[in-house]
């Protein structure tokens, strides 16, 4: 008898307790969960074995972080065959994305290999780390009728200036990707707050809201910035 | 002694089991969670029930829904007299909100309140319902370097011109409020598919990308597009 799905578990920000209660069921009772390890170590192990999964359960690969696709591409190629090799053995598999699994993650390629080769797969939805960040600081992210836009590290001017002419927020992440840019806005940008954070639900957590603090930052991977109009 | 904080725990998309672990914690040992009622009942107060709060403990007040705000201000102001008299008995305060509680959500009138009071307020994100309507579905999102704008009921066809343009992804929510404009883009949109839901996360989901059925439907309050490029 095999399970009747693969799990695709969306892990929420980084913070366990900010895991939806099915994808923290999910895990805990699959037979393996495949979690994504880069040179750095996975931050999604040790979020597995604070959210209580026994260490024997969890199996990193390794996922190269950069722009050259091929690279990932061939590693969810290998994960792939693991899948397909555990789930047809009647195994309960679960794959983790960090964030939610929809949203910029890049367990898309393998979730499409495991249709293509019919075999159902159950995301479950996870909170979006710009969620999150805005919550922790107690911040409203968006009220009434303004617009919300999600910019993946490339911005240009014309998105401070629909934020600065009213009704649209801007959350932009991959901060990282534009760093530049985003420092020379920012000086321009007069009619708008920066709410900065990096590291949202970990212990490094850090915000600012001070311009000239987040001039002085480097972004790291993990960071992203919520402007709103004043 | 009075307890540290008053809790404005995010529900997320209705669904009691994506609710995240910290917000269904709090929830369950909360002394009062006072959750909205409409004419039409009140969905928060089933999703406590089902979560398995106490029915003693959950207090429904009266929402008005409609865009005469004076009428929900005014909800407000009671709740928010309840809520500091509960709190400085020392009693431990939770005050629910659909989705996540700072994504276009009414609670921030309460949550402004208790801070000028000067009364902490703990805010628990949640699951917005585009983020577990993509989810139920299998729906990528967002890939790369596209960007995702979410439009809360006001529409133009700059809109669908921006996604069938390439590289943005619309999410459309209260679709009652700009049904006839959303139905005249649907024929012109022949560059995207339209993916339409009805409560997610209840048992009345539905789900489909049919042109021709989304044409016949009558938008209800939680229904939602999600528009992307083919």
């Amino acid at each position: 008898m095999t399970h009747r799905s693969v799990y695709i578990v969306s892990l929420g920000p980084g913070d366990p307790r900010l895991i939806a209660l099915h994808g923290a069921d999910v895990l805990r009772r699959a037979d393996i969960v495949f979690c994504p390890e880069t040179k750095a170590g996975s931050r999604s192990a040790d979020f597995l074995k604070k959210l209580g999964v026994n260490e024997s359960r969890i199996r990193c690969y390794q996922l190269p972080m950069n722009k050259e696709r091929a690279q990932a591409y061939a590693a969810y190629d290998r994960l792939f065959e693991e899948v397909v090799s555990r789930y047809s053995q009647g195994e309960c598999v679960a794959v983790v994305a960090e964030g939610d699994a929809g949203f910029y993650s890049s367990t898309r390629y393998l979730s499409g290999k495991l249709k293509n080769a019919a075999i159902p797969v159950v995301r479950i939805a996870g909170i979006p780390a710009f969620i999150a960040a805005a919550a922790s600081v107690g911040l409203p992210l968006t009220e009434q009728e303004e617009r919300l836009t999600v910019y993946p590290g490339r911005i240009d001017a014309e998105m401070l200036r629909r934020v600065e002419s009213g009704g649209e927020v801007a959350v932009v992440m991959k901060l990282s990707q534009c760093e530049p840019e985003l420092k020379r806005l920012l000086r321009s940008g007069e009619n708008s707050m920066w709410h900065y954070f990096e590291n949202v639900g970990s212990h490094e957590e850090f915000y600012t809201c001070d311009k000239e603090q987040i001039a002085k930052r480097t972004f790291p991977y993990f960071s992203l910035l919520i402007i709103k109009s004043v």
